[in-house]
């Protein structure tokens, strides 16, 4: 079928890429780039000989809007996937738009100095992209991703009319450590830290941070606590959804990891100022991920499932309805089919399937769009085929 | 009257020289001696002017017992008051001999590479002591220290035998911060995670860490937790106390401060196991001392009281008795006097008032001796004097 350029070769970009070499008809070719092209040789050789999938590999910095243009030239790419850091979106965007070249990314732009998640940036694109007559597919993994497909797909099949949405994130996952992150600690941190918000009659609603807590008993995990946080597949959401009173974000968090957190940002362990040691100067919270065991070591000792999925309230026929959509993942499979654990599993899944859709033509529409924008049908069929099927319920315990 | 060489210059060996300055009678002439001789000068320079008593400063490394040996013959002093390191017990003796000086300290010594509390290697010291017809008073800080002096008064005013001892070692200080330590985090750690031990009838009883809760509402402070760990001067008051039953230490720490410290410990951060963070050996717990308040920045900001003593029960005139003597302090106050908290000046003053006992000769009693076997009486009046004032009930709240 076609050609991707993968930029990033991290962990959702791995699974992404084990994705695309199971796929060998839609992806014929890749080509895997990252600042450290000894990542990719590894990956690539790894791969080699597993797949039919042409891999080759390339050094590149995201950054660079000129090295990104000259590396879609020579690579001549029909998509490029976007698993770099979110701070570069806007200048693989502007490459893609040089070049005339299909985008796909899995989060949101924001700028490195401010903890800011909102779409107005890669908006901001729009019209540029429906002039040069290409696709930007944006947000592309699970939440954002499969939540804004799962809702189309609701209010396509279920409803006429979606009234509240509540999108459940749950990793009932244990890697036998008192504390560990999954990914970057400082990500984790600032999720935590930051005051929550939901959507509700038109308009935002601020909440003091980790302000509302609710109970849920998910199925494949059992009872968990979860956390009302802000998270940036509500602004799409809010938009795309005609008749939507009310979204929230829900995401479980242990009272041990919590506890642990709020300790080291106590005795200052998570602070990002740096503190003279030895006369050098050292930032905690760096040197504090150095002590911390490495999120890629979590892998294979990780056991359990995640949870995540979206439960709609509306009406169909004049009646109200309810409806559960979600996907139980193990971490221990993914370890073993992948060598990565669930959290990176269901993010670079639905990536690959991104780009699947927009290569094959599936989603072909001139613009910047949110993934809920696009017909869901071949979407969900491919979640179902490739390892992240989809259960649901009419009879949802509903979250108050 | 007399002349003593002070072996140190940290927080508590600060309190006993200021006090020593107030009681120039006694101590007409004191030279400051560590290895660090500014922080001497430093010292010396903040006092004299406000003293009668003639200051001099050395430098001395207390592990080499030649260094020890000429200083004190240069000095020529009455009286060695060892405020160095627990590490430096015995080079300190061993000069003391050499040079036929009556030594006194506040801590048993330990071997720098174990956590070994015990009093077997200063013991061995006894006949040597005699012979040399030098007295060695150890442990003369609050507990151990004042709780033996404690312990000798009630037996000789009190009872005709005590049969149970519960020392009660109550910190009431609130320094504003979540979390930080008032000396160094490595002996908090470590007390809070070795094993508690008391005595009863003859022997040992070893607990869990922590194993042993109780609550007491101390005068003072208020309610607090308290927990039972193992303390050097159980091990001398055992055997000096006849007729002793059971004897307990406990000590207060609050649920955040042991939170905090677990958390801390859970991640790695109180390890003394180096990491390597950009191509350097850190260790992680000094990186965390480096993070955290520096303990000497707590004293202006600590508010609160301490509140340390001992409940006996016993027999007198063939009737059961009991008895409580305490001291309350107050960190304020003490920081008013003489620039530290409670902490460091419940054990700095009965520092000097042992080196007073040696040197004016009350307690003269050649060999290696434990606290409470010299006369408790001109010490507990000194106590009253010198800044911590004791106060008794015979109806105390027994510890169950």
């Amino acid at each position: 079928m076609g050609k991707a350029l993968i930029i990033g070769c991290g962990g959702v970009a791995s699974v992404a890429i084990h994705k695309c070499c199971q796929n060998s008809e839609v992806f014929e070719e890749i080509c895997i780039a990252s600042r450290t092209v000894s990542k990719c040789d590894a990956l690539k050789e790894k791969l080699q000989g597993t797949t039919k999938t042409k891999i080759t590999t390339a050094q590149v910095n995201a950054d660079n809007v000129d090295e990104l243009i000259a590396l879609i030239n020579e690579v001549k790419p029909d998509v490029v996937l976007n698993l770099a850091l979110p701070y570069q979106d806007l200048t693989i965007m502007d490459a893609c738009l040089a070049t005339k070249t299909h985008y796909i990314d899995t989060a949101n732009y924001e700028p490195e100095d401010t903890a800011k998640f909102e779409y107005s940036w890669q908006w901001a694109y729009r019209e540029k992209f429906e002039e040069a007559g290409i696709t930007a597919l944006l947000g592309s993994g699970f939440d954002p991703g499969v939540t804004g497909v799962f809702s189309a797909y609701a209010l396509k099949h279920e409803f006429d009319e979606i009234n509240y949405i509540d999108i459940l994130d749950c990793n009932g996952g244990d890697h036998g450590y008192p504390f560990a992150t999954n990914f970057n600690p400082e990500i984790n941190i600032r999720e935590v830290s930051a005051k929550g918000s939901y959507w509700e009659d038109g308009h935002w609603v601020e909440t003091e941070p980790m302000e509302i807590k609710r109970e849920y008993n998910f199925e494949g995990v059992g009872e968990k606590d979860m956390y009302l946080l802000h998270h940036e597949e509500i602004e799409s959401l809010a938009l795309n959804i005609p008749g939507i009173k009310r979204i929230r974000f829900f995401m479980t968090f242990g009272q041990s990891y919590l506890t642990h957190l709020k300790c080291l940002e106590n005795v200052g362990m998570t602070s990002i100022e740096p503190i003279m040691y030895e006369g050098k100067e050292i930032i905690p919270l760096q040197f504090l991920k150095a002590v911390l065991p490495d999120p890629a070591s979590l892998g294979p000792r990780t056991k359990g499932k995640t949870n995540i999925g979206c439960i709609f309230q509306g009406k169909k026929d004049g009646k109200e309805k309810t409806y559960y959509l979600y996907n139980i993942c193990d971490h221990e499979e993914c370890y073993k089919e992948v060598g990565s654990q669930a959290v990176a599993y269901t993010t670079g899944v639905p990536a690959m399937i991104g780009a699947m859709m927009v290569m094959t033509g599936k989603w072909n529409k001139p613009g910047v769009h949110n993934i809920e924008e696009f017909d869901p049908d071949p979407f969900m069929d491919a979640l179902n085929k490739w390892g992240l099927p989809w259960k649901e319920t009419h009879t949802p315990v509903l979250v108050d």
